[in-house]
């Protein structure tokens, strides 16, 4: 299904550190933020990253790759349990999904470790007949992630 | 694929902690076990958690509650390679399954553990109009696992 | 689709100790190797496992189950985002994907790790009506594994 397919682009998008890609999976009026269960459930606002454009999403890449913080590692990607919440589906777009994710970093070293667990809460809707990402909330288990900046999930 | 649509939902009924309607996912009659990959192996019918009829998982559900155990840790459960046991299939039914999980649990301090991880061994049919488990056997890969007390996978 | 189910039996087999039917996954001319994300950007031919025809899997294998090494873990494996190379479909084979992975290793102390994350690069066709491997090239996030004896992943 073509929804399934745009998560593992995604996915594969950011395992091979082709983060100026990373934007394209948005809208241009796009909402974007990685935030913790915890402020998920209790409404707050807050998160590790936050934006709500395209342009915000290349203005990250770009700090990112200026901030040339020399961290070899490799992330993985595992997507799973990818579900399109019914009651909330409009005729016919956009369209509510939810999705499990775990994200294993790699050092150089060879040390492996769970970097991210959680849920994708987005929405999707066609743009020049691709499915992009309108709103992506990046839910992780946990209240931090170990990173010195923070990285598209 | 309706049958990936039931493990989805399954897995997000029990990472979001919704555990009164996990009983919902089987037939009244149903098999509920939890065991051990040798155990399994060695054809003992010993399990973490037994079960024999859906009521036995409602109660199930309430011990948990009425425990009260303060663990604020999260799950998230990774399904995949959902495998329908092709010499096993009725006309049409019930369907015999298998699938990988993978259990990633998160501690309020951020720490993320593998909890558990091993296979599903599964019947299905259909129950007015929905797919139920008639019996749902959760093989762990390990011999045991780190909980107070046994929760549903 | 069936290019998923693939995948799903490729992983039972290996979870299940069943590497006997593993080199059945492959065509005889077959191409298989075991490498490092680091080797495999450079270009360098090295590998854990290196073979070129169906009977050198046989061979592994026989070479495993003779070494006999007493090591009773179990893997499991964890396969995402199955995605097939658009640009690199031939009409109509073979077909070029690539697949994102994750193994899971429990000791039998109950210790659980993880043994290896990475992508699969694969080339199948059909071959006597089933979809095989005519290549597969695991490439692994890390530079090294911590195993005696190199198992197929």
């Amino acid at each position: 299904m073509e929804l399934e397919q745009l998560y593992t682009d995604y996915a594969h998008c950011l395992d091979a550190d082709e983060l100026e890609r990373w934007p394209d999976f948005f809208t241009e009026d796009c909402f974007y933020r990685i935030t913790s269960a915890e402020n998920y459930e209790a409404g707050l606002p807050l998160g590790l990253i936050y934006a709500t454009s395209r342009n915000m999403l290349k203005d990250r890449v770009r700090a990112l790759r200026e901030a040339n913080i020399y961290e070899p590692q490799r992330y993985r990607h595992l997507v799973s349990s990818i579900k399109v919440v019914e009651d909330a589906v409009r005729d016919p777009e956009p369209v509510d999904l939810v999705a499990n994710f775990l994200v294993v970093r790699t050092m150089q070293d060879g040390e492996m470790t769970i970097f991210g667990a959680g849920r994708y809460v987005d929405r999707v809707r066609r743009d020049a007949g691709n499915w992009k990402f309108v709103s992506k909330t990046v839910v992780l288990d946990s209240r931090q992630i170990d990173t010195l900046l923070a990285i598209p999930i």
